[in-house]
């Protein structure tokens, strides 16, 4: 197998799109800020952070316990991974100024041997490794090295980089062949050591990384071993149960495990730096474990919004095809880590299921953990919600009906911060001679062979445009991802350069249309299709779904609100002969967004008894449809993706 | 308003029925013996109840510490109900000795001033009364009166009455105006008392049990006050959180609560007592009362199976049109309470559609928590399985896919001996020149009025008749209750009064036909209609049930199993015209009962795809339906009862 194609850096990228420009600003201008502090403690009313208090107290600046969760150092090290994309997209002097402070801070608080967690430095030095399945310390260190990377390559300052490097080398000493041997409760640690060796090229990093993987489930009693050794327990009392190991997907070798089972979010970031590491030694065996979890999620275990892990319990995968709505977990920073696999899987092998899904979890559930206004968030990504029940009857009560603000455990806002931040990385990657565009996203892109512009209507019209200026020879590939929905036969879907068609039916493969010529100066591909309102069905096998359609239209998925639509959502029926009109939204919060007018109907029943033999008539309305991810903007009501379609 | 009619002792009906006499045999030759021995801890591998040990201990017989719930008495009571309606059904010499041996001993522990709970006379003496709450000594002694007054109608032994009215004495003395103000944490004494007015006629038990109903709610803070009083508590750790007090229904008086909420059993067990008070006095106000909480049920609250209380969390009421069917709870107990509630309120009212939910839970929800040979219990009651998600996954997890062994709380299985092997009186009331029947059950009943020998074809066949011998004078009115599905102008539907036809519509008033003559020997009265296959639908604000129809077949709900469907019943459709035929089961453990088949679909899709645009096609299918009480006979499997109509 081919070593992975490059990841592109952030900085080499300005994103300029009429819809992700927006989110971008407002991560810039309203989360870091925010975020900023919080980890300062400067928001009253926003439970205590206490983050960078605790590095200022390992670093001997402050007198004071520790205060917070035990992972608390990883919202700095988050906080940081996305001002370092913020500042690569626009420059700013004082958030540089400030984040150098903290980095300063965090560089005193590191010991002497390289180790790097507040909570053990501060409260309990004498329990530092004791405890990988829950104490997280691997899991900080694996933020902070991502930090670190990306904080380098925006910045050009190494110190967050050499402290990381630092930390990295103190835990190789520590674990591995021949010393001692173990694995984190939760998976992180695999990705930040792959970013060092990105961007330092030291293979040690690669190699630590790769011992993380392959360790997993070799022993899998080890966190019991570790507990029973330890004689203590983080959370809760000590007890000597047994410990249910695939929660964090140690039950079996990476190489065994043909499921995603377990927390989604611990189970796709080790996912992601298997994929990361089977692309950086172009392995094979590596690879084919990966597409082997890759397909059980999207094939089985997805919603069609992208979201994944569909119970609350453990926040974790459930059963193949056991999808409920009303009841979903779907995680946002589950969502978020689909990206990160779908990209590492399309850095090794340009196949355009991977960008498929990497363009619905964007376009879908993962920008719908964010208020309009970026100013509250969903950890929790429904596809059914019912006032009065969700949030509040046994089995619904983590389905908000509303975002809600800042959590004490504040895990996707920051999450949200450095996909969006550093949504560029995630529209290119180069290889060889070939330019790869996985996503439609209007923008600059300065490539290593050419400078292309972008312009996009995307996500509400199929009209693309890429200007390409070759940086040297001009003899190179520009491989365009073609979404999986455009209807190549139909007429509508033309590919121009300079104005003369494509065949797009000789240049189409796995999803990628490829152009190749030697590109001159201000070559002009241009990629329109239409964008007709679809309708999705369900595998047989989704219990939740049955008799049901949902929306889409482009990448986009939508959903009916009670705002628009009325009372009981349940009782309209989508019509079997639909007609559907896109308009765009002119006013209000949602404006700019392409809503969908639906001829529908609305069941009704004469009487209002429980049950009765009178089949309830159909009476005709017009049902409005709103992006998924839009939902939740306009006060608490109903919603529902999946709708019955009219018997 | 008049007083309500007078209630029928068990031991004036001989049920024989092609129904229900297994049914009632498999309580008296299976459930009672079974629970004899679990009494008396002879079986191994069931949970150790201990029960008539700690009343021996407490009698001073034996030596030992009480073990068991600190309800543990109750196990007793509700044994010794079931063996005195046993015993009317069907004498024992043996039992009875046995059951008079034990009655012995209760004696015995019965303390000087009448007290009587083995939990507190043995274990915490110094704590009785001081916590209503939770410790359920009022609950027990509820119990006890009920099995008294059973034991002494059936037997004319009235040993335990008297202990019981020492008990109800005490109860007195200690509680009521301008003494200790108090309500039970779980209602079941108001049952208790107004058991034992009827019995023995005398009007203090029955201001006991008015206390007790008007005193609930009056100061909703009062179970927080008596916590904060005694400074303990009996569950869990003591905290001084606030008490949620709709879980026992003491958030407002009864005259104020206007909606079925909490914990479904002590709520239906509160409702009947007002009921039986309501009648007992003739009492318009608690009668209004009661009609307003049996609506919300019947109307908004209630499984198509008769099944209610639907959310696991407190084994409670959720809200209005909140009917999930793969998470319900729809406990055993709460539909038998609902039996208990129906027969009272057609003893003040003769209202047909008290009838038709009594046979709703009679023939569904309540005889679904028995297996069919009678050894295994259900307490919970879904009208959806899944098997692997089931009992399996959050959420689901009180939903068994199968009926388990005996329980810990093993409340449902005495419950159902009560109701089942009491089942003639809830056949029948009389009143002034009226004898009311309810339930359509071949027996031979002694009323006051006639002998009368009813011969049924129900729940398979329209077919019933009414053999009236007059015992005095004959002149009197027979009110048949015909169910609310019989189509009353369908040419078929016929009543003849020895051979002449009766013309329905002039007799027919709220569901009763009234039959008013001077009966002579042998009169024979017959009834026929016709038993077509229905469906029914749900309102449309029933989320769940949004385009899915149940099917129904007389008073009988059915259900689809996997093991004659196939897997994936969501995937299966009911035509839009059913074509339904009637099948009596032959052979095999549904031997006896009526399966339907069904002409349906199968909806299948050519892309093994998560979401597709492609439209599931229809494949023709034959469904066999089996009645809901009988499911999960045959092995662990998917089933539904509701199901999508065609598209």
């Amino acid at each position: 197998m081919k070593k992975a194609a490059n990841e592109i850096a952030v900085k080499q990228v300005k994103i300029q799109d009429g819809f992700w420009s927006e989110i971008q600003n407002r991560m810039i201008d309203v989360v870091i800020p925010f975020q900023e502090k919080v980890l300062k403690d400067e928001v009253p009313g926003v439970p205590k952070s206490h983050a960078i208090e605790n590095f200022r107290i390992a670093a001997g600046l402050s007198e004071g316990e520790f205060y917070g969760m035990v992972f608390q150092d990883s919202d700095v090290a988050k906080w940081l991974e996305g001002v370092a994309y913020s500042l690569a997209v626009r420059p700013d002097a004082g958030l540089e100024e400030r984040a150098d402070a903290i980095i300063e801070i965090i560089e005193k608080a590191q010991q002497p041997d390289g180790y790097l967690d507040t909570y053990f430095i501060v409260k309990e030095p004498e329990r530092r490794w004791q405890n990988l399945q829950e104490c997280h310390e691997l899991y900080c260190a694996g933020h902070m090295m991502e930090a670190a990377a990306a904080y380098y390559q925006s910045t050009g300052k190494d110190r967050l980089l050499h402290i990381t490097e630092r930390l990295a080398d103190h835990i190789i000493r520590r674990f591995g062949e021949g010393k001692e041997r173990g694995v984190p409760g939760h998976q992180e640690v695999e990705l930040g050591l792959m970013r060092l060796y990105q961007v330092t090229g030291k293979e040690n990093y690669k190699q630590m990384a790769r011992f993380f993987l392959e360790e997993r489930g070799k022993n899998p009693d080890y966190f019991y071993e570790e507990k029973v050794k330890r004689g203590w327990q983080h959370w809760g009392q000590y007890n000597l149960n047994p410990i249910d190991n695939t929660y964090n997907q140690a039950h079996k070798t990476i190489y065994e495990q043909d499921k995603a089972v377990g927390h989604s979010v611990r189970a796709v970031y080790m996912y992601t730096a298997m994929a990361a590491l089977a692309g950086a030694d172009g392995d094979r065996r590596l690879y084919d474990a990966c597409l082997t979890l890759w397909n059980n999620i999207v094939r089985q275990r997805m919603y069609i919004t992208g979201g994944i892990g569909s119970t609350a319990e453990g926040e974790a995968f459930s059963l193949d095809y056991d999808l409920p709505n009303d009841m979903a977990y779907a995680e946002t920073c589950a969502s978020i880590a689909m990206v990160f696999f779908a990209k590492k899987m399309l850095e090794i092998e340009p196949d355009g299921s991977y960008a498929d899904i990497m363009e619905r979890e964007l376009y879908n559930s993962t920008i719908s953990g964010i208020q309009l206004d970026g100013k509250r968030y969903f950890y929790v990504n429904p596809l059914e919600v019912n006032p009065g029940v969700s949030g509040k009857v046994s089995g619904y009560k983590h389905v908000l009906p509303e975002r809600p603000g800042w959590y004490e455990c504040a895990c996707c806002p920051p999450n949200l911060v450095r996909l969006v931040t550093a949504l560029g990385a995630y529209a290119w990657s180069e290889s060889g001679d070939t330019i790869y565009s996985h996503l439609f996203i209007g923008q600059k892109a300065e490539l290593e062979k050419a400078e292309i512009v972008v312009e996009s209507s995307y996500p509400w019209e199929g009209r693309v445009s890429y200007r390409v200026t070759p940086k040297k020879d001009g003899s190179f590939v520009l491989a365009v991802h073609i979404p999986s929905y455009v209807k190549v036969e139909d007429e509508e879907t033309v590919v121009t350069v300079n104005g003369e068609p494509v065949m797009l039916k000789d240049c189409l493969r796995k999803g990628y249309l490829y152009l190749e010529r030697r590109w001159e100066e201000n070559d002009r591909v241009e990629i329109r299709f239409a964008m007709p309102v679809r309708k999705l069905f369900a595998n047989q096998k989704v219990r939740e779904d049955a008799g049901c359609v949902a929306i889409m239209r482009g990448p986009v998925v939508y959903c009916f609100e009670g705002t628009d639509n009325g009372e009981d959502i349940q009782a309209l029926r989508i019509p079997r002969q639909m007609q559907a009109e896109a308009l765009l939204c002119r006013e209000g919060v949602l404006k700019g967004n392409v809503l969908l007018k639906i001829n529908g109907f609305r069941m009704k029943t004469g009487s209002d008894e429980l049950y009765s033999e009178e089949r309830p008539q159909k009476e005709e309305t017009v049902l409005t449809a709103v992006p998924y991810y839009a939902w939740a903007n306009r006060g608490e009501n109903q919603m529902r993706v999946w709708m019955l379609e009219e018997v």
